[in-house]
């Protein structure tokens, strides 16, 4: 069962470098897009980027609709992760492909979450730049959930059973290794 | 024993999302700090970026020497990590307080390379965009080496005992986990 987290503190659920699932929406179309290039950028005003290449589909509902979904994957979705990045949605309907279910977002309109996702995080878009062949899509995080036995929600931090995915390259994946609170 | 890598392939070192330490130098100082907010941005051209808060240093000194290093630590330097993101180069020297070794770079002229690091990459600076209260500094590798026994360099990837550190956010740090070559 997922619980609200603080739009704030969203960016927890995606400092460590794991990977993502976006989800975009145009018309009547709705898209899944693997990404391992985000990172936050800010943190007052709270603010999320994530870099996509120009040639995706993804890219294009991203920049007509202005919004996107974050959603955090678990090991469990390794094979969806795979399709969802490496196929294109020119090709596929993704979401009929991998079985993954559409969830009404809170707070955007029009994209759907993905009901399987550990973790989402509902994205207003608030800037674009081109940047060699991506763009760097800026964002500001409107309203973000967490699977609750997973996070913990003192220190804003994943739980090690929380089996998030890393992109090492290629068909090289991680996962989250030993979590150890460090004080010098 | 650290092997170049080709600068194109560069990006292979840091898209997993690992923690760096960024060197940067201005007229006769040089700082370090430590950084988990950088991803890849392109593949051609190569591209890497990296988000520092506007009120660092080492914001300063890149904007004004256009250049920096992105120095690759294992866990063996979580003290190190940790201080280098808690202190400021305002007040301290922190290759003085670390005992951190510089090492001359290969191609830039003034940032110095952090020796114990298992992987290095020197960056020129391409742009820089304001985001919040951090600056988006936008890099082209231009010469990359990393630890041969630690990296993959059939397939490009870390190998497991490559020690990589990740952020969860605040105390919390985890190194990598266990290293999947996953086929659908």
């Amino acid at each position: 069962m997922r619980k609200e987290l603080n739009k704030n503190r969203a960016y927890r659920l995606v400092t460590s470098g794991n990977l993502v699932l976006v989800t975009s929406s145009y018309k009547d179309r709705d898209n899944i897009i693997t990404c391992s290039w985000q990172i936050p950028f800010s943190h007052s005003p709270s603010g999320l980027l994530i870099a996509l290449a120009k040639r995706h589909l993804s890219s294009e509902f991203v920049r007509k609709t202005q919004e996107f979904v974050i959603n955090i994957p678990d090991f469990s979705l390794i094979k969806e992760v795979i399709f969802c990045g490496t196929c294109s949605g020119r090709d596929y309907d993704k979401f009929k492909e991998t079985n993954l279910t559409k969830e009404k977002a809170k707070v955007l309109v029009k994209t759907p979450r993905i009901k399987e996702c550990i973790g989402v995080i509902e994205c207003g878009l608030s800037d674009i730049k081109e940047a060699g062949d991506h763009y760097i899509f800026f964002s500001e995080p409107l309203y973000s959930e967490v699977e609750e036995g997973l996070f913990d929600f003192e220190n804003f931090v994943w739980k090690e059973s929380a089996d998030l995915i890393f992109h090492l390259g290629g068909e090289f994946f991680s996962c989250l290794g030993k979590v150890e609170k460090v004080i010098l």
